[in-house]
Order: structure tokens, then C-alpha cells, then sequence
């Protein structure tokens, strides 16, 4: 037994809408001594993610649903405080799914050392980390868009959807992001070179893409769903390929959400609709982290982190992700970096 | 001009809902002189398909709506009865796109010649027409099923469920058919060996699909939608394939419906959802004939047929389509075989 206190959020009931935080318990206790193969770790930096929600419903999803009682679950950089694992050393900062907590003890399997280069460490939970996968294999390998295509995004200023339109523009193709304030669109137009953005909460979403997208959509990359998804679908052109990344738009439903009433046109347009999770892709991150990589490095790619501090402010900072109320990639910074 | 008097259909307004005798005019015209190029063909019989109700609508789908005053568009076998275009000999059985009239010119490019074996005519409508190669590509090329996986069929005892399910049993699949009365679901598994069938007005889909495929669906040949993909799509396994080649429930609907309500298990389960219309497939047509003729000689797949006498009847029968009061492919016979 050591004498470091573990604060820790754990699941308390099931969210019934917005998360609240109410739905976890805050739990104080010391941190237990590590037995052999053990690896304890020090939480620097937690991501918050649409995911998450997914995880605290009862039902299974792609993942284990978190239990009552169980420390809520979430992807983390840290540093190792001590280690009784061969693969990892004191110092080491390491990434993984260590949760909404101050300390982990982990077995090593889910964890993965980061070496951090001129990058904040930030990057790891963002372009360089699942955001960053998950923009890259679902744009190029679900979403498939070739040169002069047009590429629609849908959340587009979110971590996920920003770079998703970068990596657009680098394969060549017209690129229009849906955007939740005009700051944000102008971000897309101005910064990050997209083509046209559209404001969903004061412009017509229909209207709009029908003016920005003259040849009509080959790609949708999804990140909302709802209504959103639906206008989308009007413009799709035949054997358009429509990413299915997330439904963020229902995530906090109450209600079953009706599928897009567009549907039929996935019919008539030979289209391919085709959710994916990042995680099935684990085997080719290398790859992806280089090709990122190398257009950062180009000046292709740029990304924003938005840290919030405190692990006690989880539980409410992660409705941002659901108002929009947040500019890029949702970060909890847990402690300091060593 | 010949003394052949021509009987058509024309269409004289857009259906509401199902279609009505009145939403088409009965004309009788002579047939006119053949000019240099052109092919005469009496047809004999005229397929009526679901897509025909979306041909009818004001919007394009995948062709172009038939206008207010065009004879209907309709599939055909017929025989050439005047020919002034080297392809094509007097007498020769052609299927073509002649619609709902007793005549037809044509430059022959729409034409295709059949030679007929020891198959009846009505063949060239359905296993070895445009419903053979629509269950042979949808399944094989859209849903890829593989042997041990589990295959979902709604409309299973239609002309083109009825083959796609023998093709899934040709494949090894554990076949599921979901039809619309107990004669129907018995003739799918004591004649065309299905594993099960599901009346899906009597009995609870959701919970009776759950019964059959206790592995899960891998692959879902859509021919309905609406609250019956629903009720499939909840218990798709991971990666699950789900073939959309129609969605009759909607067809005569005056409402926008709901896309399917099951739909963030795309995302959670990782499903690829595809539209497809079968004439994209028109170069390979030959391999699939080919494979369909060597299952049928060896005795793995069997046809239906329900043809009903006289031109005058299609408005009206057309509808069986969507009651279900029909028994395999609806075919008008128009005139006798030569």
C-alpha cells in the first residue's frame, strides 16, 4: 500500500440524456502496491470522446458496456510512477485506457509507450492518437475518395472531422464541412482549406449543399446523423460511399431516433453506407501515424486540443461534445507532465 | 402503315399511393411503317416488377420517370414480326424493354435475342431474366455471403427472394426466409429448402428471427424495409453485409418514411449497407446465366411463374406486388407464342 490517493469518477447510474454528474460517485482511495508484470501509472491527460457515451449504456456496443460501480473507462496519456514490467520503465509516457481516475495499475497489454518528439504530448490523444486513426481509416479506407470527388463532413470542426477534411484536400478532392458557429466554419474555410462550410444552426443544411456541392457528393463522412445525415443523403451521387463514424446527433436520446427517411436513395444510388471503429484497424496505425506524420511535418495538417482542467470537471465537460461548446480535440488535464 | 392495331397503356397520372386503373389511358393506335434499322415486336409476355412503381414517380431514380402520356415501361419477351435491321430475323423470340402494349418498334439496341431451350418463355422473365441476374449479383457480388454464415431474405417467397435464397443454399449459408403467408413459408422450406421461413403478418419477426439464426445475421437481402429491416437489423452480427435491392413497403407511400430505426448498429456493428440496381451488371450477364442454367439443370433451383391473361389486366395486377397475392413472378401474358 502506498501512500498516493487515487481520486476517482465511477460510474454511479446510467445517464438518461446529457450525462450528469450525478450519474458518477467520487471516490477517494490509496493506491494499492503492484505485484509482478504490474505497471502503475500517473493519468497526465484524459481524452473525452462521443464514444463514451456509447460505453455507459447498458447495452453492449462495440465495446463492454462499463458497469455500475466500475471506474469510467477513457483514453489517457500518462507517465509511469513505478514498474514492475519488463517492457516498461519509470518515466515512460505511455498512452492507453487507464479512465476518469488519477492512477491505474495495469498489466502492461493496453499500454503503449509514446515518444514524444517537438509534439506537445496533447497530439497522442489527437491527431497522433484514435482521433487521428480514426480520421485517416475511415476517410481512405471506408470512405475510398479519389481526386476531384466531393467530400461532405458533418461535424467537421470536431477533432475527428477537421482532420478528415485535411487529409480531403491532400487526396484532391472538394471538400464541405457542416460546422455549429460561424467562427468555426470560418475556421474551416480560412485555416484549414476547406472549400465551403456551412453554419447547420442558421443556414439551411439542404439548401446549402446543393449550392456548394454542384457535382453532387461522392463522400459523406459522418460524425452526426439525425437530420443532418438526411440532408446530406438528398445530394449523394451514384455509388456515393457514405462513412458511418458516428450518430452523435441520437447518442443522448431518449427515444429510438428514426432512421435517415432519405434511405430509399441508398437504393437508387447504388450507395454504400458502412460504419466502421477504429479499433478493427489497430494492425495499421503505424502506417497511419507516419503518413500523418510526414504531412504535418509538410504543413498539411493542423489540428486544435482544447484542455480543460481537473479531473473533477469530467462529468460536466463532457457535454461540450454534445453543445458544440468546445474547439477541436476535448482534453481533461488530470496532472502535470513531468 | 400495317392494319395491326396497336392497345397500349399510357400513363395519364402520377399515382397516389397504389396504383389505380385510371392513373393510365387505354389507347388503341394503328402500328406505323417500319423505317430502315427498325425491328416490329409483338409482345408476349410483360413482366411487372416492383421497380416499375418507382418508374412512375415525377423524380428520377435510376432511369428516368416515365412521362405523363409515354406507354407504360415495362419488361418483355416477344417475337419479331417485321425486321428491317440485319440483327434480326422474323420470328425471332426477343426480350426487351416494349412496355405495356401489344407493340413495340425498335432499333433493336434495347433487344436482346433468346433462344429458347427446352425452358418455357416465361423463363426469360424471371430465373434467366432480369430477377435471376438481380438475385444472382445481389447476392453474390453485393452481399458476399460466405459458407456457415447466416443469410436473411425478406420477400423470400418473391420471384427474386426465392432464388437468392437457393443461391444462399448453393453457397452453404443458413437461410432465413421472411414471407407473407404460412403456404408461402411452407413451399420455402419443404420445396426450396430454407432452413426457416417467418410469416412475417402472424408471427413476431424480431423475436422470431432471434429464434432462427442463433448466430446472428451475417448478410440481409432487403426487398422490404421499413419495420421489417428493422427488426433484422437488430441482431446483425459485426461486419454484417446488408443487400438493398428493394423497399416495397415504401413504394406506394405518400409520406416520407423512416429510414430504420436500427440504425446506429451500422456504426456499432461495423455493417456495410449497399443499394444496388442490377443493370450496372449488364456486361457479366452471360457468367451469371451460365451458373444459374448449370444450378437449374442439376436440380438447385426452382421457379414460379404467375402469369395472368391480357394487357388490360397489368393496371390491376400490378398491385398483387404489393398485397402479396401472388405466387412467384408476375408476368401479363399479352398475346400466344408463336
Amino acid at each position: 500500500m502506498s501512500d498516493l490517493i487515487n481520486r476517482q469518477w465511477r460510474l454511479a447510474a446510467r445517464p438518461q440524456g446529457l450525462i450528469e454528474e450525478s450519474d458518477f460517485e467520487w471516490v477517494e482511495e490509496p493506491v494499492r502496491s503492484l505485484e509482478d508484470g504490474e505497471v502503475l501509472v500517473r493519468n497526465i491527460y484524459l481524452s473525452l470522446d462521443p464514444a463514451n457515451r456509447g460505453w455507459v449504456r447498458e447495452t453492449a456496443s462495440y465495446v463492454e458496456p462499463v458497469q455500475i460501480g466500475d471506474v469510467m473507462r477513457g483514453l489517457t496519456i500518462g507517465v509511469v510512477e513505478e514498474s514492475r514490467n519488463q517492457l516498461f520503465s519509470k518515466g515512460d509516457i505511455v498512452s492507453g485506457t487507464i479512465g476518469w481516475q488519477d492512477y491505474g495499475i495495469s498489466t502492461g497489454s493496453d499500454l503503449r509507450v509514446v515518444r514524444p518528439g517537438t509534439l506537445p504530448l496533447t497530439a497522442y490523444l489527437g491527431l497522433f492518437g484514435m482521433v487521428g486513426m480514426t480520421a485517416y481509416f475511415g476517410l481512405l479506407d471506408v470512405g475510398k475518395p479519389r481526386a476531384g470527388e466531393t467530400l461532405v463532413i458533418s461535424g467537421a470542426a470536431g477533432a475527428v472531422g477537421s482532420i478528415v477534411g485535411q487529409i480531403g484536400k491532400i487526396v484532391g478532392c472538394r471538400v464541405v464541412g457542416l460546422a455549429g458557429s460561424d467562427a468555426k466554419c470560418s475556421w474551416l474555410t480560412d485555416e484549414l482549406g476547406f472549400d465551403a462550410a456551412i453554419n447547420y444552426k442558421t443556414e439551411s443544411v439542404a439548401r446549402k449543399l446543393h449550392k456548394h456541392c454542384p457535382d453532387g457528393i461522392d463522400v459523406i463522412f459522418e460524425n452526426v446523423g439525425g437530420e443532418i445525415l438526411d440532408a446530406e443523403m438528398m445530394w449523394i451521387n451514384n455509388f456515393a460511399r457514405i462513412v458511418i463514424c458516428g450518430l452523435i446527433s441520437g447518442y443522448n436520446a431518449t427515444e429510438p431516433v428514426p432512421g435517415p427517411s432519405s434511405f430509399p436513395l441508398v437504393l437508387i444510388r447504388r450507395a454504400r453506407v458502412e460504419g466502421f471503429i477504429v479499433i478493427d484497424f489497430v494492425d495499421r496505425y503505424v502506417e497511419a501515424v507516419e503518413k500523418l506524420s510526414e504531412w504535418y511535418e509538410e504543413g498539411r495538417l493542423k489540428y486544435r486540443v482544447d484542455v480543460y482542467d481537473g479531473l473533477e470537471t469530467a462529468p460536466l465537460n463532457i457535454n461540450r461534445l454534445f453543445d458544440g461548446s468546445h474547439d477541436g480535440k476535448l482534453i481533461i488535464k488530470v496532472s502535470d507532465e513531468p
